[in-house]
């Protein structure tokens, strides 16, 4: 099993940043603008992008400290994995603990989604911190593989 | 052990990729401005920012495929790791697999690592599509870790 782990700090206050993962509006703001679905723990979350996308089941939403997801559909290597966001306050930044963990092989597109996922908490962080973040398909392109 | 994966892709040529890795002037230009030693494989590569820095001894710099380093000074997390570099080309991209491998505990400063090697990175790809990287103390600011 391998983990794909990082860490950002964002000048918003906890619950803001907790707003932004747990609703369909302000999560299209920085992951992808194409979100539906329940956010509220025991829902199913849709999001997609150009090549397909990832169904997510919500396990844990704790207000200001603590979101777990498990993908329940996608990419074959991304089935049964989980997606969690621990919140804590440090020197007037929100820091945001992110786990994308349980792949099962380091496979090559693990590489790239451990980059792409530093991208997209960038544009949660400049979501939260300017008002506009850079969600797909407006994200920063890092490859041939987009 | 845990380890670190990115992937990037560039639309420089794989020899322009591989002097960016392999000589003082180049990694300067998008890791850290504060960069000197030997890039040769036997060589020890210095590199500093502003909270310290690394030294890595060059275990492998093969043209155009591969380079390998093992950090021999630094901060006690990072000792013995190993960052490795590899190759290829792709699409028109030359791309680059990243692992910084060999953590021994997911520490919260291993977070903060993954996230700051994919700012790097991105450094590394605008520094040969551009000219110009975002090397440390230049480099884009993740949190109150910096």
């Amino acid at each position: 099993m391998a983990d794909i782990l990082h860490r950002i700090g964002v000048t918003a206050a906890p619950e803001d940043v907790y707003t932004a993962l747990t609703t369909v509006d302000g999560l299209s703001r920085w992951w992808t603008v194409d979100t539906d679905g329940d956010p509220s723990p025991g829902g199913v979350l849709r999001f997609r992008f150009a090549p397909g996308g990832f169904d997510m089941s919500v396990l844990e939403a704790s207000p200001g400290t603590r979101v777990l997801w498990e993908v329940v559909d996608g990419p074959e290597e991304w089935k049964g994995t989980r997606i969690g966001f621990d919140l804590k306050r440090e020197d007037g930044f929100t820091v945001v603990l992110f786990r994308h963990e349980g792949w099962r092989e380091p496979v090559e597109f693990m590489y790239h989604c451990s980059t792409k996922w530093a991208i997209f908490l960038m544009s949660l962080k400049r979501l939260l911190e300017t008002g506009t973040g850079e969600p797909a398909p407006h994200d920063v392109r890092i490859s041939n593989w987009h």
